[in-house]
């Protein structure tokens, strides 16, 4: 076996963050630097989008009982960023290493046991527990920062919903344009239409029920962008955001606006026309473009979605493979979502939001010229 | 209107390129950092591949006459590479800038020309000829070296072919496993079955002959690839691919694996099971994952699928605004491709390329340890 | 006041840190991502060098008590490392920050009051508590893993002394090739050799009485680093050597080898003659070059000295101005280092032994061919 | 022997760079990328700095016979940058590698042959040429942006001259606050005192007779930067200032402010009182801080001395080995420069030019929010 490398456990080139921890540490963790000062600032601006991300909110996601309470430990000064490093830990309640013990030598399928192996040379639980959804903590908890910074200084709001669960897909009945996260809210499996809402529930229950579990889609829009924001060649944002979504655990696609219908239009169909806006700036009549044209937003809503692959961890009895090679099967007990998309609404959104947060203070940087008449 | 920022035209943590270059200045360029040394290299390396991307390749595809020649600068002695950055420059034959001065003052819909503005404050065809699909030259070279070090070092290889164009999808024909290069470049369109090529290339001659274009899908496999490439969290195999692919001009959506399918399974149809495997490793008996677990490689093939919006050139009216804000209609009457994707395909292996040979060099430093035994 | 910009609080390619945390906050941390797995490592590889650097050693140091005890939160699972971050937290037993209210208002000299707040426009102690040498906790730390990550797989030891404080030089007494940390730490200032030992004490303990402070001078050798580490043009070892010890607090200049000295030499007293080593390869006969020729390391120990400037906290008064730009003066009470080098000696090897430590991955990362002869 | 490794030849965060190019291949050259948009700029800017560095210009330096004349390939449009990458090359008209076919198996003493080999495993004259001082033409062409930029948008000017050579040291006679170009550029040694100047020709040329080489000090300030720039803990202003000199060739030292003089003097006597300045705002009465204080800068003047080697290319027979490891001696005939300090004037300029420019960007990058008041 070829044992190597170590993780890569930060991103962002202004507005950056680094993260630790495993499923069955003591404690989770992130490192929020280069937020600007002055910002004001406390755990009540995050403990709600850790709510929204933790276990045991409904019968619809996993019943692994945690607070997830975060502790601001550096950077904020009587309510304010000060400028300094902002870390926060979120320590981990409910770490029974023991419960995985019997995994030790068996590989689960689809997911990241094997990888890691390959990777690191060390069958580690607590190793495999960065593979953990609970990693995800630290992003939501750094996303909630930026969701801050975005508001006060510049509108910037992100929302997201689940807009498919299974085969059954929601988009014709919900107007991206107009969601509020009151509708997303309103119901556990955060799709903001009623009807389908219900439906979705059905569905993750049946898989439930079937020791299964199923798959879905989110879409996250991002509104009051400006535009301006990303660069040309390869931190394009729509490059960025496709990064920081698909670095999500259980990502498999990604579109953004048309997404892969793109593929089967034509061009007269699929250009944005121009009209002049009411602020006079030019507008796009469709936002086929979802909101970025040359990698850089235009002003018009961004639209994001992503699809999830059903949790991996079921109770079917799975063929595998022993660390030492030899076949076995192996079905799941534990607890665990039948469904990720309810929960990873908020994941969704931090990636949005981190992205957004390092394009805006990087385009910030550099206006710092006058306006030019070349012709 | 709001005047911001620079270009972020570098990528790679130890594989690095940096590029250079409008559409309608003198050259286009890149320096490729951090490449072993010791490797076989010279232009007849670069230039297939440079070959396939370039304009005027048959009638499918712009008409543009670019030779499209690469010359090496630096970083190669005696026909290996000694260490040291390796330039490559191609020199623009046919920069005639004058043919777009009647665009200075209007934005072409679904092109860059607004979002530019809105950034840099200044309308210039050559600094908006950076979003111009030429600038890909710099990846293909490099991406090049990167096939080349790939296949040297590991017996890794990477290609692509043209899976979809309009609504018309031939995957069901094409079995990913086996396609070689040689069926994909018997036929201008780059589809290996010869029937659905045929049928894309109907299907692109009837785009063009309405004075319209038409999007489609590139699929792109990677042979060959060890377990163990790819860091949790952030820099997740998938998270750098769908980056570096959704960089690329005219990406909407890419998916890894099943895809947007994912969403619609339930878990017991996706998992991929384990059996021993002939080394005596464990293999997958299905690869819906397409190649990476938790963000890692697991040593099955890495299949990922880039969806192309059609080309925003179209010679329709169109509604667009001039610089000042004034309503206005827009017909192309220039040369461009009716579709992108044949074309794309070396820029899409390029983007995967260059991703695992950034990620191969990664994984290689710390592999220093031996092997321990924790239990 | 122009108000800016955020810190940047984390360094390396490959073994990277991030830090957080202030004087008067609950906690100083790092996270250190890309460590290699299966590295032997426990709290009792981290705490001896906390112990080294932290304050309440001898009454040459500042009073203040602190334990810091480092915690090991991630990356570790049965005594090795995972490959997943490593976060360490020490906690703040000590942090009083009522005992600096009387400094809100007025900018003590020669501190980073001023700038910390020209930059921030946030007068935060806790901020401001950023600048404290409690930071280097973080480093300190860092670098105890770097130490057993370099003496593991390389056989690399770092070590370091106080070779000046005040005029005294103790340079000529001092065999930089045989110095033992035994011998170092036989002494609380820290000098190898108990002649200048005694004088060191002496001259600071003059300096205490006084109500003054002193500076002093730290040198620092690495021992069996292999040919080969450090990279042509920026990142040159001995530059990145020059950015770690550069960014310790209270530095003003750093040397290499011959250092400052090598002004006022001639080519042919400087020039470092070559032999045949013991082990056939090219060895130095004189190591003017401090083990670095051309950014690269030769194989010889890497020498380095690192000036420090006497504590700016001084119980004289001294003309200053207040936060609205009144003048007034200011005379400080509280518990400081009459001289820091003897504290700092840990922090000059934390730098020394991160720079090394991501060098020497960079280094394996792409060593992948085989030999070449171009002749 | 250990065979590694290639070269890392970009820097900077915002305003960064990328190199390429050997002393002996066809041309060097530069990418700089994240300069602001419409900044006024063509050739004319960057021609005198490089005219300054280049060979030939006096009996002082090597006659080696370099026009060294730069065109921009993109990034610029009608006089202005357009916020694309600006590509620099420098054609080399004089690059006999032929002349170095004897040095091929042999390792001149305290040049980079030994290094080069030991890292990259293959001895080209050409990727030696890496390590050759016209490496620094990409530096200095650079860095004439950069200063246009700090000019323009900051009214800061960075001026360097040669202080010191051999033994002479000629700070006493010169005021640091009022040195201009002119009167720098007045002597061919760059050392604006006309005595010392002349005691530093004789000097130099006593070195070239005796077939010897000499080194010296080149002192560089930087007038008119704002209080604010740099960051707290690794990307002090001052540790990357170390960092960008330390990594010009031939640099032995470095020193801020007061240097290593620091380290023998008492804080009552180092510290910098403030006063309030005409303009309201804090003014320091000296300046041994050299214009940073905790990392960050104080609005003072910048400060950097630079302590450059004796020329290691030397005609006196020296002791060294040949690459199969017998020993042998060698005796230079070719050009060189007797003392490097005149030509490095601009390099250390362009090191500090370099380092303000991408600080002040990203100081402007978080200046998003309106002053509080925490009391």
């Amino acid at each position: 076996m070829n044992h190597t490398e170590a993780m890569s456990s930060h991103t962002g080139v202004l507005f950056r963050l680094s993260t630790f921890g495993e499923s069955h540490g003591p404690a989770i963790g992130v490192i929020v630097d280069g937020c600007p000062p002055r910002l004001p600032l406390d755990e009540s601006d995050i403990q709600p989008d850790l709510d929204r991300r933790r276990p045991g909110q409904s019968r619809l996601v996993t019943q692994r009982d945690e607070a997830d309470r975060c502790r601001i430990l550096s950077g904020v000064w009587k309510g304010y960023t000060t400028g300094a490093p902002i870390a926060i830990v979120v320590d981990n309640a409910d770490h029974r290493s023991g419960a995985y013990d019997h995994l030790v030598d068996v590989y689960r399928p689809s997911h990241a046991d094997f990888t890691y192996d390959a990777k690191y040379g060390i069958r580690s639980i607590a190793g495999g527990g960065r593979s953990s959804a609970r990693e995800t903590i630290a992003r939501v908890a750094a996303g909630a920062i930026a969701r801050k910074l975005l508001r006060t200084v510049a509108g910037i709001e992100v929302i997201g919903w689940v807009s498919a669960v299974g085969g059954i897909d929601a988009a014709s009945a919900i107007d991206t344009a107009t969601v509020a996260m009151a509708d997303v809210e309103a119901h556990p499996t955060r799709c903001p239409d009623p009807a389908f809402a219900e439906r979705f529930a059905a569905e993750i229950d049946a898989a439930r029920r079937a020791g299964d579990s199923v798959g879905g889609i989110v879409t996250c829009v991002a509104r009051g962008v400006p535009a301006g924001l990303g660069e040309p060649a390869f931190d394009r944002l729509d490059a960025d955001l496709a990064k920081a979504v698909m670095s999500l655990p259980a990502t498999k696609a990604i579109e953004i606006g048309s997404g892969i219908a793109a593929a089967a239009m034509r061009g007269s169909v699929h250009n944005d026309p121009f009209e002049p806006g009411p602020d006079g700036r030019p507008h796009t009549t469709a936002n086929r473009s979802g909101g970025i044209q040359g990698g850089i937003s235009n002003g018009a809503d961004v639209v994001v979605r992503a699809a999830f692959k059903p949790t991996a961890t079921i109770n079917h009895e799975q063929a595998t493979v022993t660390r030492d090679g030899s076949p076995t099967t192996l079905a799941a007990t534990g607890r665990h979502d039948p469904c990720v998309v309810p929960r990873a609404v908020p994941l969704v959104e931090s990636a949005m939001l981190l992205t957004l947060a390092d394009h805006y203070l990087r385009h910030r940087a550099i206006d710092v010229l006058g306006p030019v008449d070349v012709d």
